[in-house]
């Protein structure tokens, strides 16, 4: 919706303060025995009386049938639409980190794994300690290959980034279509197109030599890369929407598409308590507020149905001091959906409540897809969330000739 | 929807006939005490039942988030996506008092307003009365601009057009775009262009004129100017949809509209007992009928809850003549939504019914926004309800190759 071409023109800026809550993963399938999904089990009364004040409905995240990961699912709700605006992930992996890239270089996301007889078994190695991730990463720094400069920086657990610095007279010919290309899902990079194979064959050195000096290890022995990507300028989302916002995360990657976005970026811990403070701490000075909550995608990822109902619990508990804070308009959503039961992110559309202060709710009584499906917002498509945000908040003129 | 590529194909002309009853700003919200809207505490039996037969759900008229001016929101109902069709408010309600513009004028909708300590204080100068207005438009008429011959005309109430006519070697220079942009929102006009400010310095020569003109005035001394538009030639609904189309309204703008869709138009006063009589007169000799009730959106554009409440239900006891009729299709729903507590135009998505005589109904029981969000027409976007009104009508054949 940042295309919508009318938008300059309609955007009104006003004193008025929106707070984007982004519980990752959000939607969920119901569990086999009960029926009921994760948010119906969760007993989670605060954010049931505050469906019963908003109104509620769904967040399509990029397209019907689409499994979007983070960045397209977090790109659609602050308005890019994920067809079209593009940050690959190696990019907002670095960024998050505070590696800017040059020009000449490529980033790409690194997760430690689990290798066994030629196939990946654990594509996280167990989660190991930031501490292990610290200790492997400085062997791979050992490693070189001839033609380019490689460095590598862990980023927490089985995470870590690479940087590959190219020559520029090399990296003029890598179109981004070839970088999407390359698909490393079983360690080795193969690449389905007809251009030049030399970067590709690069990488697979690195993945080579990476095997050689993990051999030893027992869980973290193999390496898989995904997000092959150069930087790209994003238009600015303070110049667009005529807002100042912040976004607060405790994970390097939406810190890094914070940034992209032109966000103030707060990294803080991992506790609710942590996040929620900050939370408040920024509410004066900022009109927009994303704040990004993950344990919830954590347990759906690792098909924990009780341990995302506890995440859930454990947000719930944090509303009374959110409200407290006075926001005029609140959107909670989720930037695709994790249910527990499919172990992996999904296709379903992601609830999305909309509370605005000075305006009543519809007849959503709870929390959950169920009653959403009831709502009054009806399914939207992620990417027009904000415009329905901005409105909610006053800062949209009337349209008219 | 007029640009569904394949409608020429497809369209296939009946007896059938089809009435659209457009009821100006028909959705609202609740009132905060009784978490009620205005549909919700409005006594309609009579809407109640036909929906009870009908399919119901909301149209979009613009855009998330977008809060709709009247034109934009009336061109969609008529299957002419208001982001791609453009007519400008001047050029409707010039239309509409019977101006026919000539390629060397530029129409703009004008509102005498209530102006105090170099604010306006009342948008609409309490509504004064037409022979006010006729009398002050009298006075506008002895302004002259060098460079530009003026000429006001009367509406009614607080509203008047002013037709400017130009020297061609001039109009020529002057790009819609740019008249797109003038916005005397604060009484003068302020262009954000770097075209040639000629025009917008005429314009405020005659605002300042007009001014000194008025200073007398208590309550109607100041003017509003909006909608600066030249002639423009949209596609002919009636040979689109291979209709006979009639248009009935008692405000000219609507009127207006009609008539640049290529419809016959009729005014008449402002009862319902007038309308729906024009509508049984044109009943046989058109196939498309569409009726305009303004009430419902002026109260909820002054605020007043109850008022808009008792013009819902004014327009329920009507109903039943209508249906008398024998209509194959109707279509109920409005330009926008009027909601009384925000005192305006808002963005909501607006309740939808669509009536066939030989077609059941889905499960909704009562006609009001909570009701219609459980309604199997979903929410679609306004400028495809005509081919849903098409197809209820059979006047579309089968797609296939």
């Amino acid at each position: 919706m940042i295309d919508f071409k009318y938008l300059d023109k309609l955007i009104s800026p006003n004193e008025s303060k929106i707070l984007m809550l982004v519980i990752d993963g959000l939607g969920g399938l119901p569990e086999k025995n009960t029926g009921k999904s994760e948010l119906e089990v969760a007993n989670i009364p605060n954010l049931d009386e505050l469906a019963k004040r908003s109104f509620c409905g769904f967040s399509r995240p990029v397209f019907e049938g689409i499994t979007p990961g983070s960045a397209p699912g977090h790109l659609g709700i602050f308005g890019y639409n994920p067809l079209k605006y593009i940050a690959g992930r190696g990019l907002l992996e670095a960024s998050g980190i505070g590696i800017d890239l040059s020009p000449t270089q490529i980033a790409v996301r690194g997760n430690f794994c689990t290798f066994e007889n030629g196939k990946v078994i654990d594509r996280r190695a167990g989660r190991i300690s930031n501490q292990r991730c610290f200790d492997l990463v400085n062997k791979l720094n050992q490693i070189s290959v001839v033609g380019i400069k490689i460095d590598v920086y862990p980023v927490e657990s089985h995470r870590f980034v690479v940087v590959f610095d190219l020559d520029p007279n090399v990296i003029k010919k890598i179109s981004n279509n070839y970088l999407n290309e390359i698909d490393c899902t079983d360690v080795f990079c193969s690449i389905n197109t007809s251009e030049d194979q030399t970067f590709a064959n690069l990488v697979n050195d690195f993945v080579e030599k990476s095997l050689e000096i993990l051999s030893n290890e027992i869980d973290a022995n193999g390496i898989l890369l995904r997000g092959f990507s150069r930087e790209v300028k994003l238009p600015d989302m303070g110049n667009r929407y005529q807002l100042n916002p912040i976004g607060i995360s405790s994970y390097p990657m939406y810190i890094g598409l914070s940034k992209l976005l032109g966000m103030k970026s707060v990294s803080v811990g991992k506790s609710l308590e942590q996040l929620v403070s900050a939370v408040e701490e920024n509410f004066n000075n900022h009109d927009f507020c994303f704040m990004h909550y993950k344990d919830t995608d954590t347990k759906g990822e690792d098909g924990d149905f009780e341990g995302k109902v506890n995440a859930i619990e454990a947000f719930d508990k944090f509303i009374p001091r959110i409200l407290d804070l006075d926001y005029d308009v609140i959107v909670i959503t989720g930037d695709h959906s994790t249910p527990a039961i499919l172990v992996g992110h999904s296709w379903h559309s992601v609830p999305l409540l909309i509370f605005n202060k000075n305006i009543g709710g519809d007849q959503v009584k709870c929390f959950n897809e169920k009653e959403f499906s009831t709502g009054q917002l009806g399914h939207i498509d992620s990417f027009k969330i904000m415009m329905l945000a901005l409105a909610n908040s006053g800062k949209l003129k009337k349209f008219e000739f």
